[in-house]
């Protein structure tokens, strides 16, 4: 089958690798319907994270069981499956918790790599939710955002507290970001401070709902958010970038007792403790639990209700997956997505 | 009057000063009956916090109010009060919220200095709680142990959300962190785990109620902590340290999407992100809003459900405040009582 490939920093190949199998009775194989390129993909692209062998690309994907390990009940070939980032069993005291995506059995599926034709999902029962009925074409783009964008937005949203009568602000206008607006306001966000300064994404914030944009950045951007909130900040703010900038603005935008989910993978951060303790807030993040999420997400695009999908502004064949991270290292593109 | 002034590292004096008065209407004056030594009061007397002029000492205060000025009406000459180590309105949205430490018209007792005969308290009316009838000698000591460790033990466990069902870490054996394990179970804790090395302080978390002691720290502490759950960590932390190390361990013996309440005042602390975000928890702390917890945990005290006063293990007469200041940096005495 044909699966992406990357080299070394700026070198993603497309290449012949060996189809999957059943390797252990809890796993399952998908033909993979649509994948895309993450941000997070960018950091080895970039160089700032870095292998010294090959890797297999990609951890967000959709598609349809082609063949389930003897073990598995909750999924069968021909289902069409939305599955996380991380691969849990959901059944361990943590995932029990909410937090699949730390299960004391977790595959993160980057080392799988579902920049591909096929996948082997491990633990299939638990990470893997079938639709309740074929998607269509058009519903497509927003279940796999509900693989991992969708998800990580919604969980930032959560860790932040959004909900009724709260302004939330979101740091990062990346895909998760803007998700994070979307997500903000679905769970009831009175006020929703996009911070962005990329025409094209404002314009889809405020599609998402959001009611404010800001286009400061850093101090200046945390001052502007105390302006907009009674010199209080926000009670929620969504960090979606993962940078020493966007935390301490993330923070700083922020009241006290107030909350900071933070989702973006954090790159050389190091927060200062004594800031942190005069803040007084609430900081929560990690790798997002979207497993979590999963069927209440699901519900909502095959509903129409949201159109999470409409992240995707470039859509690319899998052959041509260079051209998609090229142009979202570029910031040609938001977010690429894959048709395999 | 007579009152604590730090000359500078380790040079505590007990000198003359002028007696307070009403400056403002919403002020109180109060005498004080008893006050004591922080262990945020070491910071400076180990010269780890300096200054460049002698300041007046002391934020914890117990005692009876002698005038208030024309716009206080909820306490009265004669009536017995408690007041937080912060002065606040208790007015404002972020006060309103719980958060009366970082009121937006907030004024730290410590800049007043309680170590002393009289102290005038700002926003009288916010700060101020008076007690339903004077209280016994013996209640004192409780009340005063309200006044901030009680009250900052108490937040740390509301903050890292002990209570039924839980499995509570405790990092650090001073007052606060062995009121914490007070705190802990009072919420309903199902297992408190006190982390001290000193055989008078595990003696007295114990009698507060922690049902296991780790005497290792550090890695070797988390280490413990995750032998002692399942492999997973507790899911509520306490940190009442403050350094890098006891954040750290606190950090790392929690489980993902747990929680830690911190509350020792940072000091070089600098939080790897990359490590938080992948241990997924919840981190809430800094300068407890001890008045949000003032009504109830006088009650507690008063009618003898909790002896916080116990942490108390010194008591000295104001005149001898130098020899409370060098017990505790001595780690002779845990917490020493000044009497007025």
């Amino acid at each position: 089958m044909r699966g992406v490939i990357m080299h070394g920093p700026g070198d993603v190949r497309v290449e012949e690798r060996e189809k999957p199998t059943i390797t252990v009775p809890t796993d399952a194989v998908i033909k993979i319907a649509a994948t895309c390129v993450c941000g997070s993909d960018l950091w080895p692209y970039r160089g700032i994270d870095t292998s010294d062998k090959p890797m297999p690309m990609g951890h967000e994907y959709v598609g349809v069981v082609e063949t389930v390990g003897s073990a598995v009940t909750t999924v069968k070939p021909g289902d069409f499956v939305v599955g996380s980032f991380m691969a849990s069993d959901n059944t361990c005291e943590i995932c029990a918790a909410g937090y699949q995506s730390r299960c004391v059995h977790v595959v993160p599926m980057g080392g799988i790599g579902t920049q591909a034709e096929y996948a082997r999902i491990p633990l299939a029962d638990g990470t893997l939710v079938a639709t309740s009925r074929q998607p269509t074409a058009a519903e497509i783009p927003g279940l796999l955002a509900a693989s991992d964008v969708l998800g990580t937005g919604w969980f930032a949203a959560v860790a932040a507290e959004a909900g009724p009568g709260k302004t939330v602000v979101v740091v990062g206008d990346g895909a998760v970001g803007l998700l994070g607006v979307l997500a903000a306001r679905r769970l009831g966000a009175e006020r929703v401070i996009a911070m962005s300064r990329h025409a094209d994404r404002q314009e889809l914030a405020r599609k998402f709902g959001a009611t404010d944009i800001v286009d400061e950045r850093g101090d200046a951007g945390a001052r502007r958010i105390r302006e907009l909130t009674d010199g209080l900040g926000a009670h929620s703010t969504i960090e979606a970038v993962g940078t020493q900038e966007s935390m301490m603005q993330a923070i700083r935008s922020t009241r006290a007792g107030g909350h900071v989910g933070f989702v973006g993978v954090s790159h050389g951060v190091e927060l200062p403790g004594h800031k942190l303790f005069f803040s007084a807030v609430h900081l929560h993040g990690g790798p997002a639990p979207v497993r979590r999420f999963l069927p209440e997400l699901i519900e909502l695009v095959m509903s129409g209700a949201i159109t999470p999908g409409d992240v995707f502004d470039m859509t690319l064949p899998l052959n041509r997956a260079a051209e998609g991270y090229a142009a979202m290292d570029e910031r040609r593109a938001t977010k690429v997505l894959l048709t395999v």
